[in-house]
């Protein structure tokens, strides 16, 4: 069984189309790897791109990316709302098919090793790749963004875990890292008080005391007039979709309030789904890799 | 998005090891499709084939096997507990991916003509593609079995769909069609009262008028000694497993009776079960075809 692995590789242009579009080929010039979609958001000044391929095929998508952005854009010119350090920021692995979250420690240890020696980027690791715990967290990694970094890397605890305590002049800095997929799901209230979404969401949040692989903030749905707890389930199998639901459910019992309804937003791995169906259902001894027919076509 | 189509052609020969080591050959020498799984029972001395590939491959696939099967089995020494009336004795076709019900009628009927001009077999369509209404039900087209069939294909309704009203000497009569994919669904009671799983059942069951597309009947679970509803979901579309689980539950309350868990027979479709999950989470919008990330990769 074949493994497949998704990078999800975020670039510091989300306007100029010539750069996007050279991206783009690089992007599907690389054998064994599949661009599935690619997004630019102009006030943020980003582009996002989801590939997925073999370990050797994302490994060098990863790399030829970067090394086109680095002759492409240059970071002292670039001005957007959202955070950067890099002109490819950040670089995401995630096991997606036959592959575990090691794979993805691995090809990332790799990635980040050859953009420092071969492009002279200095490369932090983060997420599961994280060397040490203060890593683990993109926002704390990047905090300073590109204009801060030079003085940053200087700082005992943040020399890169690849390369020179020096920024690439025009690249800066790049984060590499292997995470778990991703699940974005929020939940809707019958209430129009946002207070109360935002109560739920603290019970419910790592941060403040409630499941450790969720995040979550209430979040007021203006045109609906309702209030939402938006949540990123960042390990969807060591918290489940179902628990995030249920918990809310009797949370926001206390306040004499009832769900609405949900959303899951972008793309969701099928067993993340399942997983929940395989709950309500009542499964018992249900066999995911050998039950569910797309896992043999795959 | 390529079309994929699974096949799972049923042959009357369940113990002669060198018959499906030529029937597995056959099967994984044709291009452009993959032997997911193939069993064989004694008792039934029969062989059940799982492929799966292009439109035009698994059309080529189903001759091949049914031609290689009509060389190698010999129906007047068949013997075995299953009803069967060929040496392939069904061969149905079912969607699986960018693929419709409609996709598998028009297959079937290339299949079921070419095999009744080229090898002399007459043939039956059945389910999605039958022509008439009694044809639907593949146990109603088999009645008979391979002995009774010279007699039955001579009666006035039972011409074959292609071919002549004569059976060929060896190899029977096939049945060919088009269907959904199956799910079999089984719910467990808290009760050793095989009754009131097979109340349960005939509430349920679209042949007492029930859900169209859901079969049951009660059965009982000797080693555990609990009554259990067991289902095939002929169209989980139509009717899906929520609405079985969530019926049953409703019933069982007459009777004081509660469910004791649930259990998935086999390979099921990943619709089938996210279908279930979109429910119970409430989700609302859901794209299937655009945010399940496995639908991005097959």
């Amino acid at each position: 069984m074949s493994k497949l692995i998704e990078c999800i590789p975020n670039f510091s242009e989300g306007r100029d189309q010539t750069i996007i579009n050279a991206l783009v080929d690089t992007a599907t010039s690389i054998k064994g790897v599949t661009l599935l979609d690619h997004s630019s958001d102009e006030s943020h000044n980003r582009s996002v791109f989801t590939l997925v391929g073999t370990p050797e095929g994302i490994e060098e998508a990863a790399f030829e990316l970067c090394k086109k952005a680095s002759e492409l854009i240059d970071m002292r010119k670039h001005t957007g709302e959202h955070p950067r350090m890099g002109a490819t920021d950040v670089i995401p692995f995630v096991p997606v098919k036959n592959a575990t979250a090691k794979d993805c420690v691995e090809i990332s240890i790799n990635v980040a090793k050859r953009i420092s020696e071969s492009l002279g980027i200095p490369t932090f690791l983060y997420e599961d790749s994280a060397t040490r715990p203060e890593r683990k967290n993109l926002a704390k990694v990047r905090k300073g963004q590109f204009e801060g970094m030079p003085e940053k890397l200087l700082e005992e605890d943040w020399a890169p875990d690849f390369g020179e305590r020096k920024i690439h002049e025009t690249a800066g800095v790049t984060a590499v890292g292997g995470r778990m997929p991703l699940v974005a799901f929020n939940v809707n209230l019958n209430t129009s008080d946002i207070n109360i979404a935002n109560k739920i969401a603290k019970k419910i949040r790592g941060s403040s005391g409630g499941y450790t692989y969720i995040k979550g903030i209430g979040v007021m749905l203006e045109d609906r007039n309702i209030a939402q707890v938006s949540m990123n389930l960042v390990n969807y199998e060591k918290n489940a979709m179902y628990v995030a639901f249920e918990t809310i459910k009797f949370e926001a019992k206390r306040y004499g309030v009832e769900i609405l309804g949900s959303e899951v937003i972008g793309l969701t791995p099928m067993k993340a789904l399942i997983d929940c169906a395989e709950y309500y259902l009542q499964i018992e001894d249900f066999d995911y890799a050998k039950q569910v027919l797309e896992n043999h076509i795959l």
